[in-house]
């Protein structure tokens, strides 16, 4: 994550937390009693906007709306339901997706086209149109009081309306994950950024849906924060998701609403992109260590790499491998999985120079095994979190990805998912 | 598996069955005691000889030894231990490997250019070499008594020595995997196929070792073994290894060393090439349904693709998927992931065409749910043996994959499988 500022602070208020930014979370009943299931995020004006969608061919209906919501980088609002993908369920799925933008449109007073729509959850069955409406009637409606609140100068960042939001994105999610953070801008002022994310069945990182929502009051063209938002998406939420094996339904999306008055430009352009990776990055490792059923979590460094998608391509290869899974929720010093798992893994490198570590005991040195101590093993994959390097001795190229152990609690949870 | 023949015969001796070959398995305690774990496969005269290995970039080191020796098209004795993978341990391992083939090149008076090498077992612990050898030794000594008593009329194919031999290629499977047919020839004769495969770690099949031995009495050049091979693996055991995610092991090798006289052209040379296939499936299956901690089978069709490769992919992808396996367990009739997983499988299809069916009851069509009876749906998915079909309505081409469930005890044995 690179040299962090001093300057830089974590704040509270998550997606809210930038200047002119709303969120609210209720309960609509959508598939559970007593569960936040709706959320609304909302920007005081009109924000440039930016998205990255699931590269899967079988695509959810909102992900078609909110594509073509987002076509000219514009937009003020973000609806997102739990408890139901709306995906694979033909015509009426785009119509619940555009029925759910206009309730907030026409409650929020903007353009339908303005609003984006998220959705995640079980694919292929109907959504309850009159819950997940009813609640997006509810959510604005607490919406617009805040909003009034704000413009008399009585937002309260501290409120919980984000954190209900971030809730109500939840799905087999056990933890909320939110940050925001703020830096002082060369012009004087302060740049705010916050986001939040869900993400399940994250231990087979290649289907659970991934969503991600960014806000920041930073004056910034669209086209510039779409760059920023690929480029740091394919370090931190794709470094959890193998590529191309992403859901129906994922998408990650930002709005910048300029409401700092700070437009950026040099170093402020740099900070803002270090500070946008840094919450992606704490975000894509929430994720990570709230997989489904996970006891521990995973941090794959592969370095000399002769390309950084070789590097890339090896660090998810071994966060995906079940049986590399397996060994650590046993744990099990099973670097030959670690070395399999790199090998299949579609990418340039010579075994006979590979080095292995588990944090910082060599396990394998120039593609064979080394003596080491299994005591010392042991109590390496005893933490929680467990990190493994590979220096593949070819160039300088470097990447990470996250993941976590496979454990009876995945089978469990994911044998009765539907039912 | 197309028109078998009423003339086909399954019989008994596996990959002795083929007039001219013997096999014997022993215990040489590699890893436990108690279990069988070197088998010797030998042909009485040398035999034409193919092979097809791991795409692994990591490769173990009898592989290496074996390309060498097949490199002539030439081959008599097949020499297989299990217990250690004599893998990623240095020179050593080619060491290791060429004193195993030299061992029976030395016992059976033929040359170890003729001698093939392969192993199954964790990867980079030095193997126990006095251990293996001497194995070896007693194989040999046994298969020689075995190879006098044939060539003074008494082999007896009903022998356990293919058995002993299947039994000791076996890592954590659970049931003996071998087959053997005959057929009559159009020149009067009868022309034997026997085969053995092990495989592991099904459950996630692209990790786990799979090898596989085959054997006939049939006269038939090497290059157009090789090809028939390639081809036959392509269909069958490749069905259950998501392409270029094999171990550092994997291999199939061939035998066929004409001792029935027989040379294959014309509608014998068909036959011949379908009942490789059709003994290839078998084993194939065999090993998806011995899939570690398996509980269901599953077969998934793909029907109406563009292209062969098309289907593969599609049909692969969803066997691979951790979502489609738990649900599988969990009797859920979960069709949103099995759909997901044909949607990042990276081949080419409309999901507005496709058409889902569990067993025969259709769960989506046309890319959308339709109403089942769940009722239906959980009497399917009740059986052992799991058939999904999806039809892509695009093409002519398919092509059928084999896979079974992920369940907890998966989990607990790859836990500590090292251990």
């Amino acid at each position: 994550m690179g040299n962090v500022d001093e300057s830089w602070k974590s704040i509270e208020g998550g997606v809210a937390a930038p200047k002119g930014f709303y969120a609210v979370g209720v309960q609509a009943g959508i598939k559970y009693k007593d569960k936040y299931d709706v959320a609304l995020v909302f920007s005081q004006v009109q924000a440039q906007a930016a998205g990255v969608y699931t590269r899967n061919l079988v695509k959810a209906h909102p992900l078609y709306l909110t594509q073509r919501h987002l076509h000219d980088g514009l937009a003020q609002a973000i609806v997102i339901n739990s408890g139901n993908a709306n995906a694979c369920v033909g015509e009426s799925g785009d119509q619940v997706a555009l029925a759910m933008a206009e309730v907030v449109a026409m409650y929020t007073a903007i353009p339908v086209e303005d609003v984006l729509v998220a959705s995640t959850g079980v694919i292929g069955v109907e959504m309850p149109i009159e819950r997940v409406l009813n609640g997006i009637r509810t959510a604005s409606a607490e919406l617009l009081g805040d909003m009034v609140k704000g413009i008399r100068g009585q937002k309260d960042t501290t409120d919980d309306g984000a954190h209900r939001a971030a809730l109500a994105i939840m799905t087999t999610d056990t933890t909320v994950k939110e940050h925001a953070y703020e830096f002082p801008c060369s012009q004087g002022g302060v740049i705010t950024i916050g986001g939040m994310a869900k993400g399940s069945g994250m231990i087979h990182p290649n289907m659970g849906t991934m969503l991600g929502f960014l806000t920041t009051d930073a004056s910034i063209p669209s086209a510039e924060l779409q760059r920023i938002l690929r480029e740091t998406v394919d370090e931190s939420f794709n470094m959890v998701t193998v590529d191309g094996d992403t859901s129906t339904n994922d998408m990650v999306l930002f709005l910048a609403n300029g409401a700092s008055g700070m437009t950026l430009s040099g170093e402020d352009l740099l900070n803002f992109e270090k500070m946008v990776k840094m919450i992606c990055t704490q975000l894509a490792q929430d994720i990570a260590r709230d997989g489904e059923g996970a006891s521990k979590f995973m941090e794959v460094m592969v370095s000399g790499a002769k390309t950084k998608d070789d590097a890339r391509k090896i660090a998810r290869s071994i966060c995906g491998s079940s049986l590399v899974k397996t060994a650590l929720f046993g744990e099990d010093a099973n670097w030959g999985r670690i070395f399999t798992a790199a090998g299949y893994a579609g990418a340039e490198f010579d075994p006979q120079k590979v080095d292995i570590f588990l944090g910082d005991l060599v396990v394998a040195q120039a593609g064979r095994g080394v003596a080491f101590s299994e005591e010392k093993a042991k109590e390496i994959l005893q933490f929680k979190d467990v990190h493994i390097n590979l220096n593949l001795h070819l160039g300088e190229e470097c990447a990470t990805a996250w993941g976590c152990d496979l454990t009876h609690e995945y089978v469990t949870i994911n044998g009765s998912y539907r039912t």
